[in-house]
């Protein structure tokens, strides 16, 4: 990987929290490959202008949420494993989340594969 | 997916679990596609050749003890996280590990994307 893990981590995450759409696309094109692949239990994308969309539509349902990292970041080769939570600043988050995320050889994002440990009841 | 989640993961172990040569290569050809990949913090194997001589190299190494699953499979689209344990049979593992692993369309495996939670000190 061209970044630390943590780089890497606090980079994803940004692009999550970037509700401005020209700076989360900058965001975006500087972390992911133009191709990368995404998929959670509860969305499923292709390329950037997908995974964009899909964040848009979690933070229109998570509105003044953010996402922060949980735990601590694993990773080796190309594939780092991580978790994360989103819910209102600096209070108990929502939801909890677990990725992996796999990087290609210029070590942008090229695959997520997201799994969900806490949804809200 | 074309066998159930639980099934998927007994059958993943049970290669990791067997030690005759053609046997597990029979179990493999039906379980792996020919050009699965498979990347843990120790090994990378591409193709079944590759993930052969991986886990044959792993049973030499941890002879005598056999893999089990740990905790519950989470799966959802084309993609399952699991937990499993090594160790001497009806003992504590000596070695817990998580894979998430992706199916293909025809639901063999095509990914396996391994990491360490345990190693022995």
């Amino acid at each position: 990987m061209t970044t630390s893990t943590t780089t890497l981590v606090d980079d994803y995450l940004a692009c999550w929290n970037e509700t401005d759409p020209s700076a989360r696309r900058e965001r975006m094109a500087a972390l992911f490959t133009p191709d990368a692949t995404y998929v959670d239990p509860l969305a499923v994308a292709e390329g950037l202008d997908q995974l964009d969309a899909t964040i848009g539509a979690v933070q229109r349902q998570f509105a003044g949420m953010v996402f922060t990292p949980h735990g601590d970041a694993d990773a080796h080769h190309d594939q780092v494993r991580f978790g994360w939570g989103l819910g209102p600043a600096g209070a108990e988050p929502l939801v909890l989340g677990f990725d992996v995320v796999v990087t290609a050889a210029d070590g942008r994002i090229e695959q997520v594969l997201g799994f969900l440990d806490r949804v809200p009841s």
